[in-house]
């Protein structure tokens, strides 16, 4: 039978999508829910969302869509911003790279990985291979790099600074090239302090970035913001195209009001960050410094074979990677529901 | 700028998801929202509202799949029955034909259209195409009809008859063919008097066919069910490289739990029905007799050009289609949160 | 096992790909043979005979791509000159939405059918379409109209005039769309003295065609010109990708220099038109006067059901379609190397 | 304007597709050029080509199909040989990784590369990827790997050998996998002393593999194996829909008649390696040993960047790649057409 099929429990730290809303948003989708209002996004909510965000990037002239998932926002995105015979670059622990299934090949074009570092690809690595490529006289056989992938946080939630960007942004401009940002966990980004990326940066230097709300306090959905809304033509009929647009469109707009209204987005960043800056100090005191030097909502360590069982057996975080030695690295991810007792659980049986 | 974009107010009688959710699912996501669970669909919500479906379907051996939107689940399924080299009939006005994009047709597939009789692909015309495409010496240079496409209701508000979708069946058992029903508003199907086919009924005729949420009271999702598993091989795969899977899975789980507890999917279907019909009768002793005999939640009828304007103006149902003397075909959609107001308000205008 | 592994003899006037090329090019391939160049079209054989049929277009700036089949050139062609919401408008009888086995559609578009008449797409028909398209307000839901595949000489061996192309530029011009001329048979139409489009005038009013080689008298290969080379960016990447580009690409080359010199491929054209025109003409004395009016290299007649078997047993032209009343309509295509013989055994077999 | 669009002169031992066709493939197609024969492989020829085929690998119920090019037999191939959610795994020098211009990506599946040892994939490498893959808890997330794709003589002019080859299929048939073998060079391969993988080998090993002709003394044409025809389906229709096939298809079996007729094929590739082992001594003793250990018709060495310079000056062989230490890897590749002066005029300007 299909893995999907089974069942089981949830897990302490496990994710940042293990539970529902946040209770500000359900609130709203509960105040809301007995209005009528027009399909496909052309409801008031999701028009004043499409506002608020255009707003906070302080981009008046940007195009705003509203997707259900990730996988489906990057597929589609990165589809319709690179050409037939362009791939996208990304660092080899990119999630488009990993664990999307291969849709970004399904779509046709090429991922082509660069070595990571803590999950972030290098500037200069990829103004090497960019280079290369231009001097390579059969390029006219090879996948001419479209797009940079980048996410931000990244997998590893480590941060891409200013000065990164600007980079990126320089290899774009001068091998006519899109700079695509994953932002699912962008909310725990925007409310770092060692953060210098604001999202008026991020509109000023992507030609498309997404504002994640699955792992970030929403019930579901994910925002992409299109500064140059000419960037990505017909964008509604490409996104209809691929499935990818809700009928109830206006739950969207709902969620993305509330999480763009009060602070509430960065709120919900910053009070997962506390939890797993705790969590991160307290396990280093117990001698589990982190394995991965991460400032937002994901915390990294390494233990012993029989430590790792321990904590699966008692549904403490998550299996992150097998390593070389024998050990196992771990990840712990927070998020607005996170408690307490919850970080005490994870002590308690190490 | 985009079509998306812009923002207009609810109509009356427009469509079955103008609103949110029917209250009962709204109160069982607010019940389970603080709940913690694994994602993708792994969560025991999700693995009761499968059941459920099963038991419904009085097939055990069932595999059941959520996914949030309609073009989305027939375009990924279809895209799964169909051998490369496949294409799929239906009737010319079938969703996937008109009103999806050519999300088909982006899967690789062509959609083969026969002409619809009040929206049903008839039997007979399916049987004569086949036919000819096996009569013929060329036949390898010519997309092999691989699927049908019906809709249950159609985009009409019909229905097909047990003895129809037999007929289909047959069709398929001869040609090699899959069966695919689209069951957006089954609801209003399966809650009509009129209607002989049972959710059992398309277990054992179909290779696969959705349940449908978003139009039918849920918030939003839509459930396939696979009679036979290994029709759909690594599905969940497949989902997932179409963007197609929900991270938090569970809330597709427990909408489907509670639609398919104590009846409500089929109450909900005959709700709208009701007030469907009581509409009809109203606009036919108005002098205004339905364009299209169909006895689900669907009501159409023609009229001149500047009542037509009247309706719209006052945002009361939706235009159809234009017809060649002048006058225009108008729309009506019931839904659980119909009111007798809105019926009134449409009556007071004609 | 499958159809393409049988074997049978060869059918007189079936086709006008029957036999190898036509002399003259045989000679060229021969005398070049021993010669050494670059692969991949970059050869001065390739250049040359780029220059030829830009002088023959008259048209000095377009590009000139050489491919080895008709599906792939259209195939491949559509798929860059549309954009991935767009679909492309043909007669039903088009060879693209006919016997090119979903080609189109395996490349993400839909095929939008319009009825034929002879195998002509009508102007007035196309811009009924586009209009009632551009009225419908859920038009972003709905594959949009992008360009026109049209035949000349059609599938039918019918002609567009040249102010019916004029016609389909105007419609292109007023909805952005593309005019793609599929040349299959072009020497036929070049050659015919009805005819009065010529090379240039294509030029002027695609946005792409072809110059067959195939079915004129190559031993085999296609060219397609593109006036204004910006329309296909990075063409020869996109043909790279769809496995469309000959690494000895000379050999195609050099039979198109041989083709556009000594006006060699007008006269494989005419010297067919006029074998054609004579057994018209004795058919018809006959008392099997022609099912479709059409002045180049092809002659359908209708015949009953027992002179159909006849001729099929002979190898005497194609079965074309069964008809309702159950005669048959037949098909017999002339080339280069048509013989008196040939008219004389068809004829003698009536 | 486009890279394909310009011209320049013949290469000396650049390229084993530089010249026509060997004199006796040429005789065959001046032979049989008046003959009439039915289209699309349905001819004699082709059916006697496929029984030689079958004949030389000893696998008499083989389907054997032809094809124009190699990028086009690789994708279509193995395309048809992955579900959708597969990919196929590769040495990262793999042809289809590097200079197909993303044709495999195109086609929807992932190619996942894995460092290749003198362009070798090593089946502990690739034992070791597939198990963690399937130890991995995520993987209905990750691309599975469906096949392998090797080449022989790989794009290094290295060999598999017969104890490799055996724990490919092993792992074929440990992970249900496919196994596919790129033979553009095939014909060195086999008329290699150092080679133990006869074409009965190839036949009993692989899902498909196929016998090039392009760079093996063929005017043009490929030709695929499927030992097992019922593994790749309706063939003939997934060809014609990616434009593969040639509506005069009997130039192919035309070709592969005499290909495998008398020995030639092998005789074709004996005396070009031949060739390259003299050359390759020749070097050594001038003191530019072989930069990779190769018996085939391919010959790499290392040269400083002013005698690069020259070498480019006078078209002798071709860049390979850049070294990190600012010196270069020159190719020379031998073919039938090959001369004794040709290895002189190498020698006489190093």
């Amino acid at each position: 039978m299909d893995d999907s099929q089974h069942s089981i429990g949830g897990i302490v730290l496990g994710s940042d999508y293990s539970e529902g809303a946040h209770p500000a948003i359900l609130e709203e989708l509960i105040r809301t829910n007995a209005e009528s209002s027009p399909g496909y996004g052309s409801d008031s909510y999701s028009a004043r969302a499409r506002d608020l965000i255009r707003e906070a990037c302080q981009c008046s002239q940007a195009a705003v869509y509203f997707f259900t998932s990730g996988t489906q926002i990057n597929a589609v995105t990165l589809g319709a911003l690179l050409s037939p015979w362009e791939g996208v670059l990304a660092a080899d622990s990119a999630h488009i790279a990993s664990h999307e299934a291969g849709a970004v090949e399904l779509g046709g074009h090429k991922v082509i990985c660069l070595p990571g570092h803590d999950g972030k690809l290098s500037p200069a690595d990829a103004a090497l291979y960019c280079e290369k490529y231009y001097a390579d006289e059969t390029r006219d056989h090879i996948v001419t790099p479209g797009a940079f992938y980048l996410s931000q946080p990244t997998e590893y939630g480590t941060l891409y600074s200013l000065a990164e960007l600007r980079a990126f942004r320089e290899l774009c401009r001068r091998y006519r090239m899109s700079l695509y940002i994953d932002g699912a966990r962008l909310a725990y980004a925007l409310a770092c302090p060692e953060n210098d990326v604001s999202l008026a940066d991020l509109a000023s230097l992507c030609d498309a970035f997404t504002i994640g709300g699955n792992k970030c306090g929403a019930l579901f959905g994910e925002a992409l913001v299109v500064p140059d809304p000419d960037r990505l033509p017909r964008f509604f009929s490409v996104m209809k195209q691929h499935g990818a647009v809700l009928s109830k469109g206006r739950l969207l707009g709902v969620q993305f009001c509330r999480l763009f209204t009060d602070g509430l987005y960065e709120e919900i960043g910053r009070t997962a960050n506390e939890t797993a800056a705790r969590l991160s100090k307290a396990l280093a005191d117990k001698g589990y410094p982190p394995a991965v030097n991460t400032p937002t909502n994901q915390v990294f360590i390494r233990v012993d074979a029989e430590t790792f069982r321990r904590l699966m057996e008692h549904h403490l975080g998550g299996f992150w990677s097998a390593e070389e030695d024998g050990s196992y690295t771990v990840r712990f991810v927070s998020s607005w529901a996170a408690t307490r007792r919850n970080v005490e659980d994870v002590l308690a049986a190490l």
